[in-house]
């Protein structure tokens, strides 16, 4: 098993667990937690694969994916009582998630000799919008684009992180495990201590 | 013309009758209950073919389907107002729809060899994305989410069957027949007597 | 450069614009901005690539695509307060990106040989489906589906007179020309005139 799969089985299961996790506050039944967390969990790496236009998107090869989602929704369905807050472990394991996925995607961008640009989008791509397309379905505000808080910069800063590692002579598992830790490190920051970028204000407009 | 090509036909016309439907109750025009009745028509088999890797989505070889959408946009767009309640007529023109669509996404599974899981999860696919994309884009509370209904579930259960009654000899087409009767039982019973699962409710917070 | 690569170029930076200016509602910072933006410029390119099955999506041979977005996003981000009403800007924008969004996207259809109902399709696709990203994800209400508004009218009238330009013997590049004008001016007519096809109207239920 190569770590380019080890990732993506990784964030697979954190993401269902987020997936399931909202369908829980959507009160949805068995079925719903594990299409939402299917969606979730295979989402940004299957518009990944489409874009790239590989062969057979990675879960149409290995439906194995799909049971591992299925099993993160039937965990979260009953224990999801258990969590004082969903909320909050929606939050800390959705950054666990993109801390996965990103790697995902910049190994499987890597892997099919992308140049820098796309290697990046296709971290950011992998990492955001699986959660991305949760948030809408559920009608969820997207964590994505909540104001005063990093995603997308996280995705960004890993997945440029692990191209300058590579540059610098480091190896690709070294480098994927440096762009897991840069965004974690970076999502975690923001969630704990509001870590943040300047956010437009609007101006009094022009007289 | 094969059995898929009719199921195919008879999902697009019956999906673009409830996106028809909906873009009325958007107050649309003409143009755009067209728009809103094709996205919904074909969007499901859209992401099917895109994620199986077919060479052509099927209404691009073949464009008479968005004619078939927009003349039931048509249709819709000088009727509609004879109908008693437009959500009651949506809601079981879409139960149709979903069993027509539930076993035309199985019947190009297995026409490309899958195996049994993405068999399931292509009807389910091609069952319920158009009509998610119509409920996004228009703002109105998913059907495919619905709380305290079965939908996805009819869609499961329906591919299910058809796995089934093919492992014990059935032919292919009285096995797509199969799926098409146990999708709209179910989604019929649902609306008509409330089947539906238990779903998740929270209990109180850990102390 | 030939004119197909710059009604690409030209549709990207001004869809990124609109994306920009409506991340600037949202108050998201610059991240969130070449985000938004880079999402609402490629999307609907994106989605014709992958529909027509082209070899590569079209930013991904050539990242460039990425950096004009993004580089929009920028110049949006520091001047955006000098607007006296960003939504009318977003509008207008919107509305010149509609115009050589769908050339683009007529034309790739016309270099791939297919007929002409689905070049008018994909001369909608490019033109909408980018916008309609923008508006699902930053929950506006979609321009695309604005009542009492032309908007996909005005995409299906270009790209119809490109075909029926074609069809009379008017060159390539000349047909694009007509279908940019066509589309821009209906969809300016529009917001200046308030032109507009009859909507539904309700009437009342059968007794």
């Amino acid at each position: 098993m190569t770590l380019l799969v080890v990732l993506d089985y990784a964030a697979v299961f954190v993401f269902a667990l987020t997936g399931a996790l909202v369908a829980s506050r959507a009160q949805l039944d068995i079925v719903g937690f594990i299409f939402v967390a299917s969606l979730t969990a295979v989402g940004g790496g299957t518009i990944r694969d489409i874009i790239l236009n590989r062969d057979t998107v990675f879960w149409v090869s290995n439906p194995t994916y799909i049971g591992v989602a299925a099993a993160a929704a039937v965990a979260v369905f009953w224990t999801a009582h258990l969590l004082e807050s969903r909320y909050r472990a929606i939050l800390w394991l959705d950054a666990c998630a993109l801390a996965v996925a990103v790697p995902a995607g910049v190994a499987v961008a890597l892997a099919t000799d992308q140049p820098g640009g796309i290697v990046v989008i296709m971290g950011i791509t992998t990492g955001c919008m699986g959660g991305l397309m949760r948030d809408v379905v559920c009608n969820e505000v997207p964590l994505v684009l909540k104001q005063g808080e990093l995603y997308v910069t996280c995705a960004l800063a890993g997945a440029t992180a692990a191209l300058i590692a590579l540059a610098l002579g480091a190896s690709a598992p070294l480098s994927l495990l440096i762009c897991a830790g840069v965004t974690f490190a970076l999502r975690a920051g923001s969630l704990a201590f509001g870590w943040k970028l300047g956010v437009y204000k609007a101006y009094p407009p022009r007289q």
